[in-house]
């Protein structure tokens, strides 16, 4: 029997969720605070009106509904503009990752059809290079820091500011379907071309509402509430600066945009401008702390999340010791992102820190509304007792419908009707996530499922070796067996069989299952790398099959 | 042109927006934090099991999607569990207002087509009359708190615990449209039969994170973070309890339901069980504050938010003296209901209390989401000055998309494509809405809009007057004119002009228009009031036209 089901009567608005809406109440609630890039530092009134202004600027440049706009910039206060303004207006935001190779980008902008492109000064070098291979894009707006914008061959349309300035700033935004692309952008695996995700207005408006809680409402996890002072140090480009800055305008707290990274620069933006809340991968972090500035700086009673990778334990300890506040989310550019975040009650945040460790590196528990689970070869449920390994899938309301006129990868991404992630995990019983490899470099060994990440890190220990990696290889009784890859520190021997015996010590230690303590270690000279300095294991697969 | 809008892959997962996925986050974040009532206390992981075993408790009844399942309880934990499992398995919750008339609650359960009834022991006499007018009611359900469920005539299905007990812990809660019917109650006015409005799962879902997100994340008015401890004093059939219920299990906090309202048994659940936050309406909260147990007991630390009517200023003022941190929100039947709450900046939190009082006092400010505006009677703008007076008029995900099987009042509800309040407000230049009075009771004087109730506050002032009604009367010059009924106190006598006198010291004092001035006071022995003890404006207006 079908549920019931009531016609709307006439008149009554079907409200769609749509961008323009998370705006309503940031400007309510704290009209007067403050967003803040580089010289310019305006209120959320002004930032109400400078958005109706760019939509008068981008109508004026012949965008409109199912258009598409690049923005090529660093973290600023233009790019928030153009977060809101673009959709709001119907058209679909292209996030262009300038830190992909010129034919990456060219291929990205011209897969996303771009029709705008918003430039800084910094990247007009390369995209006038492009531009020839664009034949798509019908103007370019330039975006500067300087007073004297630099020069170009592209005939811009005009200088960001100037064009606003000019502009009216009242704006009526038009309703529309709810499901309308919102936001694209690229990802890149170690092969084949960058895929395109399409994120709609229903997705990130929900994306943001949950957003909203999850970093407000739990006491031992409070990284954003009204009181905060938000700086991202994720590029905007990559995955909506994780949501924060729509959850930021949502809630409206001061915003401080960093523009180009610069280490120092941001620590000094920190100090001065009073930041409590920021968010980058590790390896960022790892440059802020390790900075002049950080060194003069008190950094306790800053907030910092990671994510995109896994923390280093001594990065983490490093934070501790600053008395930085630091938690760790998990998502991926198909999952808008956050999948799930640390989570500590007031108690845990209490304990000595060696305890709190695991609690703070751990992908964490999935946020509201997100429905994941483990599964195997097979796609059976595979069970959540902290050891066993399987794929994690998952549901949400904020995941990539599909690759951009991708079918074939697309229908692997939702195969069985839940999103993979193509990372393999395992869950706890009271529900932690913990990350443990990448799907494709876990070792399929009698059944079990080895990861190839937990070898590697327990084999760096060893002081003779200096980098390296475990894929498996064929075996006739165990279907793969991990095999090494070592090479050695300088001047360093590694005796046979001695690599075996430092494994045991962790496998007594219960750290490691026995079966994952590879026969064979195949020292070698140089280890295969991406164009992102990561492992190539594909290519160590290959070059293996190949002996 | 039209938006972008790509057909998702095939096996990609529209997650639609439904209940169940409220239970996903508090059970991880907190599976062992309680739900109380009464003798029973159990787990976040046993609430889980508890509402799939009264799924299939509904199934074994009969009951399936589509189907309307009446509930006649106190704030009981078995009533939360039916705010889950009715609609989780597609059935329409109906909140059966027990304090309506008999005749009403029939009227209720007929025109909702109501199917099973769980039925708590104390409304068993009322419901046995009733039963033979209700045809299509398949079969009850028992309720009850005692060892010895009460003996009855209605030949229940059985007992709720007992029932529950008996049925699986486990239940694969189906997906369905979003938009589908979740739960149905009543609303009524002074005149007419009780209207229906329904709520969707989609708009209890967004109702719900943008609650969570209103009461975690603003410093000034932190309601309901993880830590808390939740009880409500609204009824459960009451517009949700204000949602908060769901938002209390999305986030895992301790929930302690008071069972019938006992206004000393509610203060020791305060004192025992750590309750930290509480809303109820004004009469409600004055009745704990003034039983014995408060006389007592040391409130401080109790967060109360009130609404459906406006609190006095008196019984504010003697919370701020019992250290009790107090919210006022504001809300309709037909809006889910939280359209405003309080907003308090922590600067404005330290002020002196007779600044703070309008603040606490006022409807506050819109949530996230809510859009809305003052209209006059040709459907104008209305300036936001925070004087000019006009209907409010809103827009939001969560509100009733008519009134049920109602074509006409649906159509009034939603003219202009904007949903009538029925009230008159003010709305100041920060953006604070302040209710004035019920719009059909504004006196429409030479173009002006003048609020009865603000009148009538201020001639209630003057030690002669025991009681008072301000009603709009005919005036060939003005439209109409403010005329007062005034019931003398005992004793007291009133010269002519005295009135006019007291009110014309509010209007040097800027706090009246001079025009709001009545010059028509008449001398009445009795008001005339409604059934629920309000003043029956309507039969007074009809009365003088009598004359």
């Amino acid at each position: 029997m079908p549920t019931k089901i009531i016609e709307p009567c006439r008149g009554a608005y079907q409200y769609p969720l749509l961008i323009k809406s998370l705006l309503l109440s940031g400007k309510r609630y704290a009209s007067q605070q403050e967003i803040v890039h580089g010289a310019m530092r305006y209120s959320y009134s002004e930032l109400n009106e400078r958005i109706c202004r760019l939509a008068h600027v981008l109508g004026a440049a012949g965008i409109g509904a199912g258009d598409t706009v690049a923005v090529m910039d660093w973290d600023s206060h233009r790019y928030l503009e153009a977060y809101f303004a673009v959709p709001m207006i119907g058209a679909v935001l292209h996030h262009v990752n300038v830190r992909l190779s010129p034919d990456q980008v060219a291929y990205t902008m011209q897969h996303a059809e771009d029709n705008l492109v918003l430039v800084h000064d910094d990247f007009l070098p390369l995209l006038e290079v492009l531009a020839p291979a664009l034949p798509g894009v019908r103007g370019y707006i330039q975006l500067s820091d300087t007073a004297q914008p630099a020069s170009t061959s592209l005939a811009p349309l005009g200088e960001y500011e100037a064009l606003l300035a000019a502009a009216d700033s009242q704006y009526e935004f038009p309703d529309f379907d709810e499901n309308s692309v919102a936001t694209t952008f690229y990802t890149t695996g170690t092969t084949g071309e960058p895929k395109g995700v399409c994120f709609s207005h229903r997705q990130l408006v929900l994306h943001t509402l949950n957003l909203t809680t999850t970093l407000a409402a739990y006491e031992g996890i409070a990284l954003l509430r009204s009181e905060d002072v938000y700086m991202p140090m994720t590029p905007m480009f990559h995955v909506h600066a994780w949501g924060v800055p729509y959850a930021a305008t949502l809630l409206g707290v001061k915003q401080v945009y960093p523009g180009r990274y610069d280490p120092d620069r941001m620590v000094r933006l920190y100090r001065d401008e009073g930041v409590t809340f920021s968010h980058g991968v590790p390896t960022v972090l790892q440059m802020i702390m390790n900075c002049e500035e950080a060194g003069k700086t008190d950094l306790a009673g800053w907030k910092l999340l990671t994510g995109g990778a896994a923390p280093t334990e001594g990065m983490v300890r490093q934070m501790a010791e600053r008395g930085i506040q630091f938690f760790t989310g998990y998502g991926l550019s198909e999952s808008c992102p956050v999948l799930c975040t640390s989570f500590m009650t007031p108690q845990e945040h209490d304990l000595p820190l060696e305890q709190q460790l695991p609690l703070r590196m751990a992908a964490g528990v999935p946020v509201g509304l997100v429905d994941l689970h483990l599964i195997d070869d097979q796609g059976l449920r595979v069970a959540e007792d902290g050891r066993s390994v399987g794929e994690l899938v998952v549901r949400a309301p904020w995941l990539a419908q599909g690759y951009y006129r991708d079918e074939h990868k697309s229908a692997q991404l939702w195969q069985g009707g839940w999103m993979h992630t193509g990372d393999a995990a395992s869950i706890t019983p009271e529900g932690v996530v913990h990350i443990r490899d990448r799907i494709k470099d876990v070792i399929k060994s009698g059944g079990e499922w080895v990861c190839s990440a937990q070898i590697e890190s327990l084999i760096s220990l060893h002081p003779a070796v200096a980098e390296v990696a475990v894929v498996g290889v064929p075996d006739e009784r165990w279907d793969e067996r991990p095999m090494a890859l070592v090479v050695l520190a300088p001047d360093a021997e590694l005796e046979p069989g001695a690599l075996q015996k430092h494994l045991m010590q962790f496998v007594s230690a219960g750290r490691l299952s026995k079966w994952a303590v590879p026969e064979e270690v195949c020292i070698v000279d140089t280890m295969p790398k991406t164009s992102v300095g990561k492992l190539d294991k594909k290519l160590i697969r290959e070059q293996l099959q190949e002996r």
